[in-house]
């Protein structure tokens, strides 16, 4: 009898001193179903030694490139089971493209792309390869906004008619980039970033959290962008009005200059008979708001919950679970996806799990607010 | 020696089944300066009459039409000193011409007319007659937006760059007009109501706060107007983006259709430095938010708080005071401003108590979103 | 016909620079039905008129002492209708009882007297006299600490076993009362206050609110008494173990050393079934905890609510109403009494307005907490 | 050059149905640094065989008990580092011995032991061995409490004065160990439990984390037990009021029987200048309230944090954190004092550790509070 074994993942970024390679890592790490064990982790070979040494892993698979990653761990016979990318944006095309050639199911944190034309490129590959491609909406792996979409989806709201979401951060409330600010710098270079600055790092959050919960689609919007702190080459603030493919219309408000807020990231989504509102910084708790009996909170956690929303909660109620759990439950839907595949080469990636249709269509967000923007008026999605 | 005198109000509207006529006598007496003397408090003389005894006023000052009562009161040895109007928005300006022309002072609730030509019509009588003029955005009564306002003054937001305000209610997601409810059959309807829904209703308090408190002019917007509730004539669902004065810019929320809410209004403004967040149903606290250090919670009825807004507070800290106080508060100021203005015949209005200018302004707002909407684009303010 | 007579209110107290009298004036007055119109307002002849001018009434009914008031107003065609006592504590039983004896129903601010015994006294003279007596319990005033009261009425939480009570507040965290600070003063002062410091200034208030919501009654405590800031004479902090007639226990805290709260009133009501949740610094909302379902947030002004509870609210849901407006409560009840009370002759006091009894187990609650405090240990009620 | 050697843990519980096995796994391995290798984790070999299965640890290391753990871990090349013990109360001890005797340090889920004679016993035999060993008292894990432990001990507060702490649950308002429910039974009990109910489940948290901010010491208490729920054995709600050896005094409330509440734990601390608060179920922010100024919220994750805090956190401030990263601190801290300890033999755990004086402490309480109540009064610590 051999040791039950876990999946077996590869890093591309995450070096020192990035933020999100690690939350990748923990979150895959928390179920005990998959072992980050390979990784290129930063630009030089140097630097992906020592981070690979950091995260404890075998210093022969710390590589210097993504390339050499792909092509050495093909002929191990323990090979990665798949690739995360955590790199700037602008690698993510690539790096994804190589992997699946490589024969590698992808996560990649988002956006998937940097433009909309690289995105129909990445799809054509996922569709032709089949093999499982996840994309990290972190928020999406939230208890609470699980229970949001099971509300939304079981029609007790009514028709859904009007919807706000907002994600609103102080941190580039000065020109953070200008200071030697690594994420920031990143975040400001079109060339690595894409050409969507708050619009593509944070206000694709917010709409796929919209579409995500609602069940709905935009179907057309009114964009305005916006570069508030001088030398600042994107945009750092954006605001939309979205229409909806059942008539429902929706306020998208996305900034980076709201000095003092953190990653206050809020959906409200208000039909006929009620409401639900959640908020990413009070993320076990959901608040239903009837229009005609008491509001409600619903806490993570609990029995009354749906049995979707259930399934993922690792706590009792009252236990507080947050963002690496969030990015826990992508990676264990992620995990047991990919096992079934592996068995009946069916790509079985939940429902719940953002994948490259989200990826799609979040990278066309992107692009048609900057559109809308250039034009001061509507356009279709 | 003789009693002192309280200022004497008579009012126009707030018959049986009013909301907003109690609510402007609670506000105006609170302070002891004034008392609810006469009234032509309905549309026929038996309500006029039956409200009378129910406000305890003198019988035969509870007239049957306002005209009779300008008429009556001008002959008596102590008439009223001002005349406060709370009727259907199509009567304001009718009832502020006459009172005017009386020479009687006006305290007028809002929106002052129905249309921005009938606010220049009104400007032009105030103006001409030289008589204090007051509209009740009752919002600006309350002792933390007072905090806010003086905060923005300060500049210790830095300069202010974003500003996202809201007002959100759910009570008109249903056809409430088609059930003989009064308040919201008299909205409904654009003869009574004027040809703003939710814009001249809710809409209107949000642009006014937003402009009261950052001390910035909106220069131009693009809105958007919908009618949700199927039978509906007027929007009911009000969405606008703004460009201010100094460059800063806005996105406006208000909605009727918010299933579960109540009267959720909303105001934050995002300096370089920090950040104000004040809520109405929560109206003793205000957040204040900093890129640099905790965010403050600052409570009303404190020591801290700037002379201006401590001056408001009839309370020690942690005790709530409400809606009504925010009238009183408005009504103070008018009454202090009153008694000047007859001392000295200048006009003594304070610049925290809304006036004419305000009137215009929110006329013209509701004007302009309207058009906005029309062409589906952005329009001069 | 002549004017509707409000019923007339003469003021013990409540002269320059008090907190509490004008509170009592304004929540008199608030409904419409109640009117100040004579007071012995301070204890200088001159201090009372300039009292009663800023108040608005007749000079020749601000009287030096409440003994001419008394005597004066009982020969006058229009007398005072009620006497409303605001002074410092050791002088509300003499004047509770003058009034009494001269025929004046009574609203008396808490506590009732100093002591046990005088509390026995009054409650004698109020049982001779056969005359209305209340005692302002603000809180008892609240919509929302209505509702929590008919919900543990109603059965709905299973039999009450827990309750948790408490009030905090920090004004005293130094020793105000030798800075010239009159209401720290006043209430440092044995003579004057009473030998209950903390206990007795807010105790009783965590103690009546305990009572009046959970429906249960002390048996027995254990309780202790400190006095936290050096050159204080009472105790200044409060704990108490509590039993019940029913078998349940509570926990009540009060402290006046708590450096940074302003006036924090909670209280905790746990039932077999769920459990209620109120503080004061946010009145208008009631969280409803239930063991089997999402918490539950009643709002004020809703149609949901109990009936009672409904009855009481001057606004629409979302509008805040505040400490004024639960006094104005109060005044109501007592108004409606009294008009009852002289039509028929029957104390028609409602059981929701706190009265002769409250004020008799008030004291005795301080009685016995100083006394458990003395023993350390357990006393009977 | 070899892989980087993570520590490797054996754990003795956590088996099927075990809620907090799998948080000591998360937390431990959260950070990398530490690998759960073998265990014993259940009562049966095949249980202990089926759990190792699911955490992914070679079969070969799933023992059918705990002796057979130790002694064929210490046989191998490449044995466990560390024992981590989460089974019932009553075999902390036997298993914490052993595992010591046997030359394995411990992490012990709490409480320690079931008696404070037990307690006495493994102090004894941690003093002998000189081994590492730490108590998860998980609070201690989370930055914010981290935060108030620092605030408290920079004397910003001045001299502390007043401490309230409570911890309040629901979860056995019914007589959940009668229906097969498997950790209410063994906390129901008191063979497997030890004779505190509430006062040993959660009474001890309250206690520890009371300590544990403020840096005092509880010399002496007045507890109060009470069997709430009928057909219980052990007590289900307990109240104390402490004194602390700097004078100041508190009040501790833990129940088990508030239906509605999930685990709210909250602990205020009262100084001369100004007071913290902070609660479980909201753990990133702590409120600081000042005397002279506005309330403060302090964020996880910010800059302006004390040294140490900042130094746990994972994330950037806004991405909230939870109970698993605050297990995830002190397996942290836990794994650096052993590597340190290896080294230079020296026991490095940090002091914001909870070791085995607070174990000792925790005990002594539990069997401190159980004395006072039956005596009902004060007993000395």
């Amino acid at each position: 009898m051999t040791k039950p074994q876990k999946l077996r993942m590869g890093m591309v970024g995450g070096g020192p001193g990035a933020f999100i390679g690690p939350v990748h890592r923990m979150g895959a790490e928390l179920d005990g179903k998959i072992e980050l064990v390979a990784g290129a982790f930063s630009q030089t070979a140097e630097k992906s030694r020592i981070a690979g040494e950091s995260y404890g892993i075998d210093p022969g698979r710390a590589y210097a490139t993504y390339q050499e990653m792909l092509s050495a761990e093909r002929k191990r016979p323990d090979p990665i089971d798949f690739v995360a990318i955590v790199t700037p944006n602008s690698t993510h095309l690539p790096i994804a493209l190589a992997a699946l050639e490589a024969g590698f199911p992808v996560v990649s944190d988002k956006p998937a792309t940097t433009t909309y034309a690289e995105a129909l490129t990445l799809e054509a590959a996922v569709t032709r390869t089949g093999l499982p491609y996840a994309l990290t909406h972190a928020y999406a792996g939230y208890p609470m906004v699980r229970e949001a979409r099971a509300i939304c989806a079981s029609g007790k709201l009514g028709t859904i008619r009007k919807i706000a979401v907002e994600y609103f951060q102080g941190w580039l409330a000065q020109l953070l980039e200008s200071t030697g600010h690594k994420q920031a710098a990143s975040r400001a270079d079109p060339a690595i970033n894409g050409p969507g600055g708050c619009v593509g790092d944070i206000g694709v959050h917010a709409f796929h959290i919209l579409e995500y919960v609602s069940g709905l689609r935009v179907t057309s919007l009114n964009g305005t962008l916006r570069t508030v702190v001088p030398g600042r080459i994107l945009d750092d603030d954006c605001s939309a009005f979205l229409r909806l493919d059942n008539g429902a219309t929706g306020v998208l408000m996305a900034t980076q200059v709201a000095a003092g807020e953190l990653n206050e990231v809020r959906l409200r989504v208000y039909g006929e008979k009620g409401s639900i509102d959640w908020r990413q910084q009070d993320p076990n708790r959901l608040r239903v708001k009837w229009a005609d009996g008491p509001e409600e909170i619903r806490h993570a956690g609990t029995g009354y919950l749906s049995e979707s929303t259930r399934a993922i909660s690792r706590l009792p109620a009252g236990h507080p679970e947050g963002y690496i759990e969030g990015f826990g439950v992508l990676y264990r839907e992620f995990a047991n996806g990919l096992i079934a595949w592996r068995r009946e080469r069916v790509n079985a990636l939940p429902p719940t799990l953002p994948g490259i249709t989200a990826a799609v269509r979040g990278m066309r967000f992107i692009e048609r607010v900057i559109e809308s923007s250039r034009v001061e008026g509507w356009v279709e999605f």
